[in-house]
């Protein structure tokens, strides 16, 4: 480990660090230090501007005319390709539309399709939550299915695949911890055993490098609204692999999917390309203020990203540890950078109340069941300077006792 | 019928018109008629105001802790009570999330899983397409499911329904015609057969009174776009009577389903309540445009609203056989303004052309294929002048032959 550097040190850190101007295309509230953009992404200029040309001038003015003239209707294809370069996927596999909980549920059927004779669905007990109520909702509907879970059936996820899977369902980047998968190593492991991998890449979209297409992944999902910035609850993603597009199917087969949505045909023919994972018609607002995060993020390196990323959580890991050591800190996220994230997770006995005296003060992470405190560090707008200012207040309420403050022991029903 | 009315009547009806003071709550923008609301709303100051703060204060400013304090969480519920009061149900029934197809999936599933031993489902061939091909999808997931379509297997699709159908999924409106069904019969006669009814209310919710609760509906499915003027793709909404909630499962299980969604449980429970029909995080933008676009609905009597739109849509019809019966026009919507919609339809052989003529001179109404030119009367922003301008308009064309310029001939993907 590194000499624990003094805040001259930090400021060094800031002044040579390339993705700084990046700040300045967000908005950065006076006063907070924003560790949950892994929650919810910053807003920007950008997204503003984007939001309010489709509001007054093409709703307001142009209407119904706008579906053609502002390319309404390609919008979910276009950003979709956008999204595909940050996730290594070449162009006409990925789209924007729904959620990630409907598109997992496509992709776990469609990959079931594909894999006639198997009914098991392996998916990890850790996962976040949706995950594994979309699987069960799956399996609902398809009599033969089987649910297997990793820390539940085998503590590792590997043991679970075997001949009898159809399709694995698995975190990128756990929600919690924020330990990063070997994408192509597993993918590669289930593939062996003629199993399908979805991949939930909600907390790895806009956080680090992914290479879908080199791991010959075969679907995705993800969320726009947490490290791409594309505003709360902004629609998500889907990617299905150019050699499973022909073949694979999902019931959620509104008229966005089908081939010719405007012959207005009485029976379903699903498009041949990526169009066929739409159904409905999708929230043009929230796409075009997604359109104006991925404005931003077309300028962005994802290498920079990450070594920044890395960087700025080794950083918080370190001061944590030197300053607030003593306080029933444990560090629940890997210590080798190259398997997390760009999170930080610890547990405490208090959390909830220590992340409550946090937020009063202005550093914002969240909480997380039953112990853990979750900082989130998104390399476009978090400097390391917030990374210190972050551990200096967390040092002093930790050795204060600030957050015994009853105030702080009524649980609020959304954190 | 009444004698041909002057252009001097028709001003006094706009006088008279209590409602025309709305007209100044809505964006109209200059030199157009609209005559599409009921294919993309018009736009709100109202709307914009809400938009403008839950994207620079709420989301820029106060970032994750919106979700609390600006109610961001509780607005699908809170919305869909006051879309309730529009189509009368009852709180506690309606929630604002996802897009009509995705209800209908989950409507239909609900409504399958409560009549175990029925396999059918009947539909109308006539019907909005989206609903036919959710149909199938559903179909899909339940091998032993039989599509039965009026206008396919029987004329009327009261002759469809027997003890082997589980549920029916009717449009309350036409999209195409206009025809408007009798919701207390049909379900009525449903029910007698032990059936479930879903209604898609897609052209009826802020066209015309509706009440579902009163009619003892069981199911109904709806968009915001279109009559309630929530913006581009706002989210739709789904009804699910109190006497199905308790045993009413649909497959799409996300997290905002659960009934207790922050405490990260590893298995799904349902919510008690509407909820359940919930899934995934909701756009939070479009869903506050459309917040905006309700908070004028609050003001409205639906009463108010449907005499308006019969005395439109009379007007409209009336005019157009006077001024343009000798052109090839036939009226493809029901005469008697108690059996129709809040639109008006027209066949012509050169629908699609004269259409894009109109556009051109500033009418907007839409084409359906093959051959109908639908207009859509929304009595919140449209008056009796607009309607005999569009006429006098729609006249020149057909007298002209305008629109049999070379223009007009090529047809663009989407109108």
């Amino acid at each position: 480990m590194n000499a624990l550097p003094d805040l001259a040190a930090i400021e060094a850190m800031d002044e040579a660090d390339r993705l700084r101007p990046m700040r300045d295309r967000f908005v950065v509230p006076e006063g907070l230090i924003y560790l949950d953009g892994n929650s919810l992404g910053a807003a920007s200029p950008a997204a503003f501007a984007e939001l309010q040309r489709a509001a007054a001038q093409e709703w307001g003015q142009d209407l119904i005319r706008s579906w053609n003239k502002a390319g309404w209707f390609d919008m979910p294809i276009q950003l979709g390709d956008r999204i595909g370069r940050l996730i290594g996927a070449a162009p006409g596999q990925t789209v924007v539309c729904d959620t990630t909980s409907i598109n997992i549920y496509k992709a776990l059927h469609a990959a079931m399709g594909l894999r006639p004779g198997r009914s098991v669905i392996v998916a990890e007990a850790s996962s976040f939550p949706t995950d594994l109520y979309v699987a069960e909702g799956v399996a609902s509907t398809r009599p033969d299915a089987v649910l297997r879970l990793e820390g539940v059936d085998a503590p590792d996820i590997e043991e679970l695949i075997d001949e009898t899977v159809a399709v694995v369902l698995v975190n990128h980047v756990n929600y919690k911890s924020g330990a990063l998968r070997d994408m192509a190593a597993l993918t590669n492991k289930a593939q062996d055993a003629g199993a399908l991998v979805v991949w939930d890449l909600c907390h790895t979209a806009g956080a680090l490098p992914v290479d879908l297409d080199g791991a010959k992944a075969d679907f995705a999902v993800g969320c726009t609204y947490k490290y791409l910035n594309g505003g709360p609850g902004s629609p998500a993603f889907i990617y299905v692999a150019t050699r499973h597009l022909g073949e694979a199917r999902q019931p959620l087969s509104g008229w966005w999917g089908h081939a010719r949505p405007f012959a207005f045909e009485q029976r379903y023919a699903a498009d041949a390309g990526i169009r066929r994972f739409q159904c409905g018609t999708q929230p043009v607002l929230s796409l075009r203020a997604l359109k104006g995060a991925l404005d931003i993020w077309d300028e962005v390196d994802m290498a920079a990203v990450r070594a920044k990323s890395m960087a700025l959580t080794d950083l918080f890991i370190q001061l944590v540890e030197a300053k607030c050591g003593s306080h029933g800190l444990r560090l629940e996220s890997p210590r080798d950078g190259t398997r997390r994230g760009s999170q930080v997770s610890f547990e405490h006995p208090h959390a909830y109340e220590v992340m409550q005296a946090l937020i009063e003060r202005g550093v914002i992470g969240d909480f997380r069941a039953p112990s853990t405190m979750r900082f989130g560090f998104t390399p476009l707008y978090i400097g390391f300077k917030d990374v210190w200012r972050a551990v200096e207040i967390m040092e002093e309420i930790l050795r204060s006792g600030a957050w015994k403050d009853e105030r702080f022991a009524v649980r609020a029903a959304v954190t």
